[in-house]
């Protein structure tokens, strides 16, 4: 917020120093996307009149609509990912592992809880930048290649980071590499629509979040069990599954 | 196809009668919409031109591009949960069965091909229709709030299909109905991305059909591990989990 006062000093690309006058186009082009239009399908003197600007300041911001874009996903998944990282990492630098070599039971309880803090982050996060998310939502399939692909790459990037704590400080050995990548991507992907009907359904949030909570804890045990039935079909098969039957 | 030639007779809502004129301007605007451009930015002129008809006519087949986009979303989700229905309940009408009140290993067995089929048909669909799935995908998150309500209807609809074949013709009864209209609508949603990928990565289909088949497989295992673990969490830790060790 405290940044140079260089906004007359006209840096012409983005990437160069920043003054509100950048941050206040990007609040209003979100502001005006949020609705019903698209990023694509907005003015430049309908975004600068929107921000109390002079129309000739963008161009000392943003080489166009996708740049904007890119400066808006870029500090919100910067922020995100952060935020995620630490609070996955705090659990594991109190010396909490995820591995396997006790007591299963209460490692799927401290699972839970790890699931629970990282799914309540992403979702608070959301509602708290809820136009950014929903545009940056929509441009994910959208029109702009640009977007898209940065979009991608922001889903990709947080996939990564959550394989890497999972295997990493989390310590969930018992599942290969590629089995924790495999989840991440399809957690990170899939968090996208409980996002959505998390902002657009207030009063479900309860529900929402434990749905995704349940999602992602159904993958590791899924996972899991895939592990053991390739292992021994017939031990699969010992296990008493009809004990809860249908109701 | 063979429909009759009333194009003459100015039905001017959509719904009456069809004629190639309205196909016409069904795929044109597909075509367009489908490179890097939404469907609300499209013109009525240009579309005609593109079909090779008076742009005149479009009013006779359509009130608006979400009319047509609705048109289209329509025709290819009706056409798709038909195919999907049939290939579940082939194997079904052919005698198999999902419960696990025998060899679990062989329930698996089967399960994987119900699951192949199916997953195939939703890909070989999409690579068929590609430009409609395009902008159907896009319009899902997209600024038509028409059309974002008509695809989530599409996805909720593909999810119910799937839930009331898995737990009626296919008998998983191994899971309550609430846990089957959960993974449901978690695969129909996932296989959105699913879907783009095999589009957009001709060259890795065989390893994109076989992640969204593990995907599934992973869901139901999980949520039969879920009930084990719940029912018995000593149990569950009974299961050598750490025989197959990570690599």
């Amino acid at each position: 917020m405290a940044k140079k006062t260089t906004k007359r000093a006209k840096p012409r690309k983005s990437g160069g120093p920043l003054g509100s006058g950048r941050e206040k186009l990007m609040a209003s082009a979100m502001h005006l996307a949020a609705t019903t239009r698209s990023l694509a399908s907005l003015g430049l003197r309908e975004v600068a009149r929107h921000a109390g600007l002079n129309p000739n300041t963008f161009y000392r911001h943003f080489r166009d609509f996708d740049d904007l874009g890119l400066a808006v996903v870029e500090e919100l998944s910067g922020e995100l990912r952060k935020g995620l990282r630490e609070r996955r990492l705090q659990p594991a630098a109190g010396g909490l592992r995820l591995s396997l070599d006790g007591d299963l039971a209460n490692t799927l309880q401290l699972a839970r809880s790890v699931i629970r803090e990282s799914i309540a982050l992403v979702l608070d996060s959301i509602a708290e930048h809820r136009e950014a998310y929903v545009v940056g939502i929509r441009e994910m399939h959208g029109t702009s290649p640009v977007l898209r692909k940065a979009m991608r790459k922001v889903l990709d990037d947080i996939a990564n980071d959550m394989a890497e704590d999972v295997q990493g400080a989390l310590r969930v050995d018992w599942l290969s590499p590629a089995e924790v990548q495999e989840i991440s991507h399809l957690v990170i992907r899939q968090m996208t629509f409980f996002s959505l009907d998390y902002l657009e359904q207030p009063e479900q949030r309860d529900a929402i979040r434990a749905q995704a909570e349940r999602f992602v804890l159904l993958l590791f045990l899924g996972a899991l069990a895939s592990r053991l039935a390739a292992a021994s079909p017939a031990g699969l098969s010992g296990i008493r599954l009809n004990q809860s039957p249908p109701t």
